[in-house]
């Protein structure tokens, strides 16, 4: 439920998301994103003040909203352990179609441009991944806790495997149009957590 | 042993491909090109015609660079089976700084580019990029042929994986600048390998 104001904010930063997914966040600018939504460019100017500081709203907002539609539904549905770590796996599979995105997951395009470009959208980007990152090691170190799977299993390692498989799932089904690339990912899932659980289980 | 035109020719398209390490291949231009190499822009022009047939000849030459110093060292140094496997591994793995890339893979890049881009540049890139997963898909079979792999691993499913574990080191190394993503990029592959090894090993 939010204001007039909220929703003509989200309306804006929706469209900024969009155009980013299709032009990458540095392809982003105030103008074009006044042509695509039918705004004025002086209006949207006087809200953001810079194309950088734009890049940088665009971009929380999409850390928001994966947090909102991803990571939130995965923690209320589906209880801690192995069930919680499938239903994030299966949110970060499909976060690219999860909201408008056409030219895909915008952190993806966002790390090709900024990894070797210094300054305050390179560092929340890799704030973000980096968090990303560590919020699913915790997922599988709770996995372990629970005893679903082994002491043995190196949350970090696992995270970072799991990165790779969504990873390539993005590729193979945007770029190649492989109609085999979900089937992949998740058998690559599932090796994964079947070489992880404990012996005895 | 090239000609001198074959010389100048090779700088111009090293030239290309940094650049477009950098830019993107759709931020890389002519005009841009002339820059960075101190050579005259309706040279150039001249030379590749357009801004499409420049994109597609630096996009070629990182494919003919990338079969000279990643695919023909592994066919040519390791035995068939898993010792060539390995090879292939390692070289897909470390083909980003093989040859001046400072702004990452190009292949990468041109990927989160042109994914939504119709066109020949697309067509390009998107049969390299198939080509590459057959390739290691049937290096995978000929493991099995030899004897180290068992009889029912798809290799398809293989190369997929391998894919996401050197997609996830090139951003786990860039952007995070993760000092552990040669060491979690190794234990994935090994973790690969010894699940598709025969029992009888």
């Amino acid at each position: 439920m939010g204001t007039k104001g909220d929703q003509t904010r989200d309306a804006i930063l929706e469209g900024a998301l969009r155009l980013s997914s299709r032009v990458g966040l540095e392809g982003l600018s105030i103008g074009m994103l006044a042509e695509e939504l039918e705004l004025s460019k002086s209006g949207l100017f006087a809200h953001f003040g810079s194309k950088e500081a734009l890049q940088l709203r665009t971009l929380e907002y999409a850390v928001e909203r994966f947090t909102e539609l991803v990571v939130r539904p995965a923690l209320t549905s589906a209880p801690r352990g192995e069930p919680r770590l499938r239903a994030l796996f299966e949110g970060f599979l499909r976060w690219p179609e999860t909201i408008p995105q056409p030219g895909g997951c915008v952190f993806v395009a966002a790390a090709v441009e900024f990894d070797d470009r210094p300054g305050p959208v390179h560092d929340r980007l890799r704030e973000y991944w980096k968090a990303r990152l560590a919020f699913f090691a915790g997922a599988v170190r709770k996995t372990i806790d629970e005893g679903h799977f082994r002491r043995d299993v190196d949350p970090e390692q696992f995270a970072f495997q799991v990165d790779g498989i969504t990873l390539a799932y993005h590729f193979a089904a945007r770029l190649l149009g492989d109609a085999k690339a979900g089937a992949h990912a998740r058998a690559a899932f599932e090796a994964l957590v079947a070489g992880a659980r404990g012996p005895h289980r």
